[in-house]
């Protein structure tokens, strides 16, 4: 590659930005697989999770695991499946050799017997963050598209 | 990666496939954010966007500005969100060091206050040209699922 | 990246876990295409695919082949197009010099003049075998999130 200018600006490198991608992949397998501990290790000890839809956001490990248990409990209570699709990652370099990555969303909900809908549809944007040779998700804010 | 006879017809390297993914993501933020001219500007001066919908295609960047400038101003009158998914890419190399594209992409359509839906389900052929350093589409050809 | 302990598994390198996404790729095109003999030939020739929807697994070439060219005529009876989405790809090594990848699917039917529809969302999770410098499924283990 060229060090040329391009008509957009350039992303992160080809190992960083598959890296990120295996990254959510992990944490979103973590998540609807209902391991809400490992979900919450994949933040910072005072990670921040943000969506348009609470005035108030989900702060630190210890709340973002119980706020995960407790949508697990009632998606099991529902009998519902629940997967998160990541797509469309859109990922530069942040300050602190940390990254900042926009994406989309979608959560999809298939009951037992029935048929798949999208729950969900979303943008996020992450600030993520370096440890021990992984990432950490230091605040995530989530815009739902039904949310105006 | 030993330089052996594979099954399936090889794609592009690591790096080129990655380059084209990070391409469309920022490509499809654009285009979804209402930027109009940033989204005709990911296309050649002459770049061509056809359907199978529309038996004349769209032709050249301001042509392309004007067509989004309109779906844009429709969907914000309809208080519709919308988000396009582009995936499964199939990126083999193409004449004069361009890159031909075969992928699948979905349009997110969410209304405020209501549940997501998949408006179109497509097919997309692109022919993607060097252009400073980064990439630009030269022709795309959607194949619309619902048309037959 | 320094060589440091991650909150998570490491994944495969780079280059693999691009390889994999291309594979998947040209895969699924195949299929949704209704190429079933390039399909099949994307196993290897006692492949095996699994779903918790069948007690009994479709196992070797032959047999896949002829599940995918009778899937194939339904849809085409119907009127359906069908499009395979893989996504969230979790790689890890396995044995052998193999992979071993989780991963979401879904499958978007469209009818024609009709809207898409979900009709499938399931994880899989594979075996994949080195053949020829490129890449065979072993195993193919499908789980609809339907079925309970």
């Amino acid at each position: 590659m060229p060090a040329e200018q391009s008509t957009m600006p350039r992303g992160v490198d080809t190992d960083l930005y598959l890296e990120i991608q295996q990254f959510y992949a992990a944490q979103m397998q973590a998540l609807d697989g209902g391991d809400a501990t490992g979900w919450a290790e994949t933040f910072t000890e005072d990670g921040v999770f943000a969506t348009n839809a609470d005035s108030s956001a989900t702060c630190g490990r210890a709340a973002i695991a119980q706020a995960a248990h407790a949508a697990a409990a009632r998606l099991a209570e529902e009998g519902l499946v629940q997967r998160h699709w990541l797509g469309m990652l859109d990922a530069r370099p942040g300050p602190d050799g940390g990254v900042r990555v926009r994406y989309y969303a979608l959560v999809i909900r298939t009951p037992g017997g029935g048929d798949p809908v999208i729950w969900r549809s979303c943008a996020g944007a992450d600030e993520l963050v370096r440890h021990d040779g992984g990432w950490l998700v230091r605040e995530r804010r989530i815009t739902r598209d039904d949310v105006g």
